[in-house]
């Protein structure tokens, strides 16, 4: 559907509204309309207001709203976006609107955009913009101050202000604003910038490590630098913290087992959410199998000993609850870098005593519930309740030792192998509990019951 | 134990080296010494540099490292550090030490501090600082740069100046110093805004909102105001980032059952451990004891038919691992507000067919299971071994459906009612679909296999 102007589909009362709010706030009128509607609001805008509506990353459909706009102004206004939303934006259209677009923009504005099109998704490439301010490491505060005033509005940020190599055009310093705000005029750029080399990232990086260098020198913008050192662009602050959001809400849908999605929940269609959930719920039904094999082999325990199987379910989810709980702990540990890979030994040693002490109180539980329901007469477990509920006993010890152990050593196991330690999901913990929790359980009980029930 | 300079600990040279890098690296590597040797070392160091690094929050043990130096050294140097971060760290000191550094602090930081002091922990007031740049309305752009250069080295940020009306010290406006830099000097300050009113939060407002703000509004501070609309502080970017870094470590950890840490994990306590995680694991575990209940009810239908234990924990799993999927997506999507609590009927909606759907397939595995082994002879089922096929994929669409629903509307009621929809556990969710996905797998072997197993 080709959208016009002549013939506005709303009233110009709601672009006069819209103007009185923030861009950030349009976004989120815009969002909640269909795409079609929204493209034909934004093609009702002043051209500047529309640059800055297309400029937030939280505009869900910028893609499909740019394919709805005529191509001439689509590509107008895009040459006014941040060259990093832009490439995100052409990144998502679909190869021929994408060529489409590409051919009517400016061949500078195109130029940047594709060298930008080459860097993976969640990459520092994927998030830098190369509208940043660079000068030679020759020119004095006051030069620069000059240069910053006139380039102000085309750049991403001038906080911080890079000085390069006149030669080599490696990058020298990185010098933040506030220290040329109160430096002399006259003095040479290089001497507001502090002793230490800049600290850059490759283009490569993914986005997790990005982030951390944000955390840990609490900067503004990163340069990103090739392996000559020269710089390629820049990841403001901004797009540091969407990286964050979008790598925590990754980490949550991974720990409940479910593959990361790229939309909000009420925009995934029906057949993409099965595809979401169904392969990890087959993969850990399949695995789960292992259980009904387990039981299959202690039948002949099971038959003469029914009263076992009444608390299978019990035993089985404290094993698993255990297995959570010390994922869940580990998964940040690592993320945040507390703890090393070579570590692990030293949290081998905090969970055994953990999961023995927590399985311990979880045992004393269980066997005051089965005296409790025989001496109330509740419910008769037979004559050997008391040997019933010390199987219960021990085998929760057990059970909570291994989850605890498991549970923690799986996001180890994963990054050893390569794998991001937050893809260890709860659902994941539980399925590995529960086949050991059962030979667990039967093991124990064997041993306990023998001569008796069994 | 007191700490002088006089014997040093430390050979000069590692006091030397720890000045060839930035502040943030000497936090690193003072992380890893015991406290009284990270005091040792900071007490060695220029007061600048020490200063610096006291600022930064990584600093784990800073409040015992103050502790441990002597108190005017100490009072000297919280002096310098900025207002935010004194307080959190003063904030950790045992009472008596308290009050001996407040009593030695000059009156200008004391009284920043205990005003700072007041603000619960969580909220924008304990995050924000009092160093920030303001100016009186009627004063021009040339004025106010001169101003920031004056004050540029006492202030957190200066990337934001805060207008106030001279009479009301009300905030005005808030302008970021770009847009000064690129203005006619002798142009009102005003001239520079933009028109919209300010983004502003009120001291009481969770961090979380306040995280939310930065990522919608793509701010460098965020000044905070009392309800006559004046600046109490302004929390800056860097602090908004650590903020959302804890609530999503939070969030992780309380969806594994575990309560928050306030530490990293290889600094709690065994005690503390214990403490965090016994609490959920017990009360799992007491609720998790109506399976043994609902167990003990169809207890004659166990007898009757012990083929139907087999799959007890394949099933029971099964529902847990839907539900944990539907909590995940749901808590994300409430927390990032991409849905409202009114938005509960369009998940179920979504919910519905998609468990339906979900549990169909794992129907269709869990009797092509059975089917094959008996087939194959690898087991033997009974007679009646395709019932019971068709009782496990029956069950299974059922215990899917309520998984998924459940799962996904958990984090609604826990909205509803006043609590974080995050603390909504793997295991709590787990647990609720347990007792429930018993009732009807057997509810459904009543009905299919009345009359030949049952």
């Amino acid at each position: 559907m080709e959208t016009t102007t002549s013939e506005p589909l709303f009233p110009a009362m709601l672009t006069h509204d819209l103007l009185q709010h923030r861009p950030a706030d349009n976004v989120e009128f815009l969002n909640s309309l269909p795409a079609e509607e929204a493209a034909e609001l934004i093609a009702s805008l002043p051209p500047e207001r529309a640059v800055e509506i297309l400029d937030q990353p939280e505009l869900t459909a910028a893609p499909e709203i740019v394919q709805l706009l005529p191509p001439e102004r689509a590509a107008a206004l895009l040459t006014g976006v941040a060259a990093d939303r832009a490439t995100d934006i052409i990144h998502l259209l679909e190869a021929p609107a994408r060529a489409n677009l590409l051919a009517r923009l400016d061949p500078e504005t195109r130029a940047s955009i594709e060298r930008l099109l080459v860097y993976p998704p969640n990459t520092a490439g994927s998030l830098m913009t190369t509208e940043f301010v660079s000068v030679p490491s020759t020119w004095t505060v006051e030069q620069t101050l000059q240069y910053i005033r006139q380039v102000e509005r085309t750049r991403e940020t001038i906080y911080a202000i890079y000085v390069l190599d006149q030669q080599t055009k490696r990058l020298v310093q990185a010098i933040p604003l506030r220290r040329l705000i109160s430096a002399q005029g006259d003095a040479p750029i290089l001497s507001a910038a502090r002793s230490f080399a800049p600290i850059t990232t490759s283009p490569l990086t993914d986005r997790e490590e990005v982030a951390r260098l944000f955390r840990k020198y609490d900067l503004l913008a990163v340069p990103v630098v090739d392996s000559a050192g020269r710089v390629l662009g820049i990841v403001t602050v901004d797009d540091a913290i969407d990286a964050m959001l979008a790598e925590s809400t990754e980490d949550v849908q991974k720990f409940g087992g479910v593959l990361a999605l790229e939309k909000p929940y009420i925009q995934i269609g029906f057949a993409q959410m099965i595809g979401k959930r169904a392969g990890w719920l087959c993969a850990l039904f399949l695995s789960e199998m292992l259980t009904a094999s387990a039981m299959q082999h202690f039948e002949s325990e099971l038959e003469k000993a029914i009263v076992l199987t009444l608390f299978i379910p019990l035993i089985m989810s404290s094993g698993g609850n255990s297995g959570s709980q010390a994922t869940s702990l580990l998964i940040r540990s690592l993320a945040l870098h507390e703890l090393q890979l070579s570590d692990w030994w030293r949290v081998v040693l905090r969970e055994l005593p953990t999961g023995i002490a927590l399985g311990a109180i979880l045992g004393v539980i269980g066997l005051a519930r089965i005296a409790l329901w025989q001496k109330l007469g509740l419910y008769d477990y037979g004559e050997h309740w008391l040997l019933v509920g010390l199987t219960v006993a021990a085998a929760l010890v057990g059970i909570v030792t291994f989850g605890s152990l498991s549970g923690s050593m799986l996001p180890f196991v994963l990054q050893r192998v390569g794998f991001d330690p937050a893809s260890a999901s709860a659902p994941f913990v539980a399925t590995l509990v529960d086949v050991t929790g059962l030979v667990i359980y039967f093991s124990v009980a064997t041993i306990i019951l023998r001569g008796t029930l069994l």
